[in-house]
């Protein structure tokens, strides 16, 4: 396997844009990429886009070679993966596999969601296809109710309390408002959170992530080659995606994802290095309650333990280990398939140490992990400056 | 890169099955591609998965981890692929990359597509919705329509007539009346192809392929550990995955397919063959037109003498270079996403001398063409035995 680096980022800012169709958004994230890396389009060997849902949310399929025209990178590969809420988690690893193999040498993967275009309820029917449909969703289950369960069974089981998840909250608020490109940019108190409107016992409105547009790419290439397009290249350190079985039902104990576990290891394995040595994380926190067992699954806290680090500010910007200094899905917003790449997007400007009023002073190793489902397939990555 | 060899197969028949689910298909194709190579699912490293629209016919996202999982494949990475009627190609395309690359040793590739429980008309809108939508779709256009036009301007350039077309329906009806797996099984006259239904003037429905349910799927290992499998290992000598514009009216001509074209080039490249050197092919005649196109852009025959050519024979189950002796996408089936796993199916069975009725004589060398949209993707297979 060659070394691989990150060697340009772009991507839109996150939010509700009704003047912007999905075509646009994908391009404006990968014209960005590429002018970040000061490369052509003709360079680009092969384009990777993870999108969703764009045939249920705007009605277009075979969207790769449709952004990829667009954007010039004409006769190429281009080609579309789908893996729920990871699919450009996944574009990503399968992006980063050919370029190890030596496939290729220079890969756009890009990520792009247009949700807002649909009312609320279309929008949870057209999410709750990545779930068991045959099943759980037949039977009236929606992803706020699954990940309610599956507070609840954390609450059960460890003594994880509704202030822990309001915390999540009130933490990536306070990132997202420090962030440019976030949907959603105000802090909010503790007493706030836990007011909140409730959506599914025990997660109020402050423990669920937005519904947004936008798009986010970054520039692979093989490593060796990196000093053509940037001084500050990212290697990408190690890289995994699992899988798991849709339904929650299935599953033998649901306060915890074993393809994260499984992704980790594997990360981890390849990065050579261990959960004390991760500076900051981009977590996949498309409810309160997902970050919480992600820190655990990370291996970041012991079992059970994430809620109260989250209340102590182990994961605050100045904490120890900061987790979504981007402010998360929850506040910088989550438009399905471009949420994996922009986890990386948001990772390479901490270690570039261009993020910022976020910025973290100690980011010479990131990871992100994106989840998809409740948890049938996960990607995690780790990136190193 | 290092030789990847298919030592599994397996497909369902194609047709109309209301009391087979998308996941009762996917997974009995992928049972039988297991059992066919002896191998345990816990074997397979990763999980390839073309499906095209899922989520519209059925409703289902997420398809790859659901089928994994029912397989027995959990953990191991599960991934959808879609790219239009090329999505299973296009799958097999990627994972042939990861073999040959050395990330993975074992991977199962498969298609699957449940169309029928929706009515035509909607059908027709879901398929479309591979077209440019914003321009093209919009305006009313649809894939019969846009091969319509294909057909008339071949007809109009190169003397293309009627017979021609009807000729490559009569050809597939006499191949797949010797499937038992194909979804129509009847002989025609060319008269009664004349004589068909006009859909979209000049296409009657002689000249158009079929709705139909299916799932397809092939195991790929590295050549080397081919023997601990199967005693008839089939060599992928060359493939590429190349892509164009969606929309047609962009294209500068649109009686050839510079995506075929461009794939074509770099799998008959990789493979060092040249066109006279393949003995049977597999070409994705969605429309009778396409065939013609796709002989030409081929190389088989010189451009604009495609029509005469399957006319005289050239291309039948006796003639000089067989083509769709399966029946093609006319009478086998065209369940979209299972398509190009489909045609490698049936190559590598010819391959194998287990072609039955339809068994060709000299079967070396065999090309599989399958094609997305009005070719805005394409991926070209060359496999051997």
């Amino acid at each position: 396997m060659k070394p691989v680096a990150i060697v340009g980022v772009g991507k839109t800012a996150f939010g509700a844009f009704a003047d912007k169709s999905i075509l646009d958004l994908a391009v404006e994230a990968g014209r960005k990429c590429l002018e970040n890396a000061r490369a052509a389009p003709e360079q680009v060997e092969a384009f990777y886009l993870g999108n969703f849902a764009g045939p249920s949310f705007v009605g277009q399929n075979h969207l790769a070679p449709y952004v990829g025209a667009a954007l010039g990178i004409e006769g190429a590969p281009c080609t579309r993966f789908e893996a729920a809420c990871a699919s450009s988690g996944s574009a990503f690893f399968h992006a980063f596999s050919a370029v190890a193999g030596g496939v290729y040498e220079m890969v756009l993967v890009a990520g792009v969601e247009k949700m807002t275009s649909q009312p609320t309820a279309r929008v949870t029917e057209i999410l709750a296809s990545a779930g068991d449909l045959g099943g759980e969703v037949k039977a009236g289950a929606t992803f706020p109710s699954m990940f309610a369960m599956i507070a609840r069974r954390h609450m059960h089981e460890f003594g994880t309390r509704r202030e822990h998840l309001a915390a999540v909250a009130v933490k990536n608020h306070a990132n997202g408002a420090k962030n440019p490109d976030a949907h959603m940019r105000k802090t909010i108190t503790l007493e706030q959170a836990l007011a909140g409107r409730m959506i599914a016992d025990p997660l109020t409105i402050y423990d669920c992530s937005l519904v947004s547009d936008g798009a986010a790419a970054v520039l692979l290439c093989a490593a060796e080659r990196a000093g053509e397009f940037t001084t500050k290249p990212i290697r990408v350190l190690g890289v995994a995606q699992a899988s798991d079985r849709l339904a929650l039902a299935e599953k033998k104990d649901i306060t915890t994802f074993p393809a994260l576990r499984r992704a980790a290891a594997k990360a981890y394995q390849m990065a050579r290095l261990e959960p004390r040595e991760i500076d900051l994380a981009e977590l996949h926190d498309c409810f309160t309650i997902a970050e919480i067992i992600a820190m655990e699954d990370l291996g970041f806290v012991p079992r059970g333990e994430g809620g109260p680090a989250v209340a102590s500010g182990f994961s605050a910007l100045s904490g120890e280990k900061p987790i979504n200094t981007s402010g998360g899905l929850k506040t910088k917003g989550h438009p399905v398939g471009a949420t994996g790449v922009g986890q990386l997007c948001d990772l390479a400007l901490q270690l570039r140490c261009e993020a910022g009023e976020r910025q973290v002073a100690r980011a010479s190793v990131g990871l992100a992990q994106n989840l998809g489902g409740s948890g049938a397939t996960c990607v995690v990555t780790i990136l190193g400056r």
